[in-house]
């Protein structure tokens, strides 16, 4: 593949991403500095780091849910997870900012467990792994801080009677060409992952259905993920749901230096899992691509390049304490004041305390994650 | 299409069907009568009418639950409705011969009501309509003297949380191109469709699966539904599942003197609805297409042709008390001893009794309908 080629879709990332080209193919909005700015206002005058420090840099009708929201409707958050093994950190990226809005805003959160969808995608997985992964990263996830009272869960294959009304009215809206076309499918697909997006679509239009009026979705995801709810959005209005909003992040680029933190295949020291000891972390920083030099000379002289950095990546969505420190790391590392082994010693001074006040707080999860489970459907549909 | 031609799938029967090259088109067994007695054997020296007359002409691998029903093993029945309106005579074959096969031999008996099915397959209707055409369907298919102890209900919407978990196993072993080509699928089918003949297998496996043992399939149907089980066979033993054995019937002529008593589009006096009035009843026998000459004379010197005549099915597959009866009847209409109007008259002698008994033991069935629903898994899969 040529350099300047890569593919992005919601079962594949490759290549170097040209994310401004991306969002051009995509056909989504920029998510500017006045969009940025009323955020920052509804949310009391702060921005998450996330949005200050550019990962979310894309969006769909995000404008249309603030105009709501400051007229006193609110929105609802959405976001997923398809259990194939641990978190790594860059699966955070979107809870995080689920956490924080609605921390700020006091808005509910609905988190999507597809435990059926992860073994349909992957030959290697057992029903059981996909099983008791769900579980395992839904602690993690609401470790993140999210409300028990304002946030529910859909585990797929526990959650189906809740769902599965919904799905059956999304489904027949949804041609096999549709999802052949945006998924990429082929002859040799499964039955289940071709049903799959019907189920994806559901929470978009489910606290509609539950409340019998209209409730705005805002779907946090990375953009790889947005051409599901492409077709979710073509479908929404027919159903007399509205259209989900979007708001895309970067992928991060992975430990050993690819766009993406994928970890599918043998690639585990691509990420920083959230079940790593510290002796792993340590191991998987040190030896982390960053955007260094070849030599300490040339490194002084030159400086360092932040935008391909896997570390410079860790800073940048959680571990600098403030936007300040961020624009210092990021000042050091491009002037070459601050040498690659350096910046990785004081990352992983943020790395150890973060894992183990997680590991605390995701025991505490244990005692309510059940009680978020969706388990019946709201009415007769 | 040539009088020789003819289409035969689930979703289409179309044509003059020559059902012995059906069943080798099908690649079925004939259903020959060394089974037949050993049918009878089993079932206490008699056979069910619908065995007796023909109407079951083919199978897979009866012999084989039969091998194991004689040593101790019994199988339990499996067939289903999908509710697009009330149900017309042709539908109660298979479920006829089921109630025969549970009160003979004391076997459980699992219904299921495709509710979702119908509603993707058919564009023009809604989703209450299949919802409240299923307990309607349901309440006269247990009229037909079912054991409310021995039969069990997979209503899909309502039972969903009792199949899926089972059907995320039956669907990733299709793949898209097995349903394509084994109905027919166009790019403009809808991903409920394609997903739907998965959740249609679950009930094959279902009691193994709650039993912790292999416990063998049987399910009467209409030839025209084989495909479908064809697909569950396929699979069966990778999931660690016994094939289902199958006992195929024939399709009724509709009383407008097509090959299949098929209702769809304009075609209501096609057949004969378990909800029609005494009148309308009378009205459609009296109007039936037969097998009868252009005149009385002729009839009278060259008898008629009973194979093609849709009152003879309705005396074949229920009407004729007997046996003796039925090949009386068979004989003094291909001998033109008696013309189609008196055989319409004596048949309607029987039909406005069956209606009326119907009716009471319908309305029994609403008392305890509900408790034959399942609708929680037996144990995580």
């Amino acid at each position: 593949m040529p350099a300047e080629e890569f593919v992005v879709t919601p079962y594949e990332v490759k290549g170097r991403i040209d994310y401004a080209r991306l969002r051009e193919m995509f056909g989504t909005q920029d998510l500017d500095a006045a969009l940025l700015d009323r955020l920052r206002a509804v949310a009391g005058g702060e921005l998450s780091p996330l949005l200050a420090r550019g990962v979310y840099y894309s969006h769909r009708d995000l404008g249309a849910v603030l105009d709501l929201f400051e007229k006193g409707s609110p929105f609802f958050l959405y976001s997923g997870r398809g259990p194939s093994g641990p978190l790594h950190t860059s699966h955070l990226v979107p809870f995080e900012l689920c956490r924080w809005l609605q921390a700020r805003l006091g808005v509910p959160m609905y988190i999507q467990i597809t435990d059926d969808e992860k073994y349909w995608a992957r030959n290697g997985l057992s029903r059981e792994e996909t099983a008791r992964w769900g579980m395992e990263n839904l602690y993690d996830l609401l470790a993140l801080g999210f409300d028990p009272k304002r946030t529910h869960v859909f585990f797929d294959s526990r959650s189906i009677a809740a769902l599965y009304p919904l799905a059956i009215r999304v489904a027949r809206k949804i041609p096999y060409s549709t999802v052949k076309a945006v998924f990429g499918f082929e002859p040799s697909t499964n039955i289940g992952l071709v049903f799959y997006t019907a189920l994806q679509t559901v929470p978009c239009f489910w606290p509609s259905w539950a409340e019998g009026r209209t409730v705005p979705c805002l779907i946090p995801c990375g953009i790889d993920q947005d051409p599901h709810f492409r077709v979710t959005r073509d479908i929404a209005e027919g159903l007399g749901y509205p259209k989900p909003a979007l708001l895309h992040s970067q992928m991060l680029p992975g430990l050993l230096g690819e766009s993406a933190m994928s970890t599918t295949g043998d690639r585990a020291d691509n990420a920083l899992f959230l079940n790593d000891p510290p002796k792993v972390v340590e191991r998987k920083v040190r030896q982390a691509f960053t955007g260094g030099r070849t030599t300490v000379e040339e490194q002084r002289r030159l400086g360092a390049v932040p935008e391909v950095c896997s570390v410079w990546a860790l800073w940048r969505t959680r571990f600098a304490r403030s936007d300040e420190e961020f624009a210092q790391v990021t000042r050091d590392c491009r002037s070459g004041a601050m040498l690659c082994g350096e910046c990785k010693s004081k990352v992983l001074e943020r790395i150890h305390p973060f894992y183990a006040a997680h590991a605390v707080a995701r025991e505490r999860t244990k005692e309510w994650a059940e009680s978020t489970i969706v388990t019946t459907a709201p009415k007769p549909l």
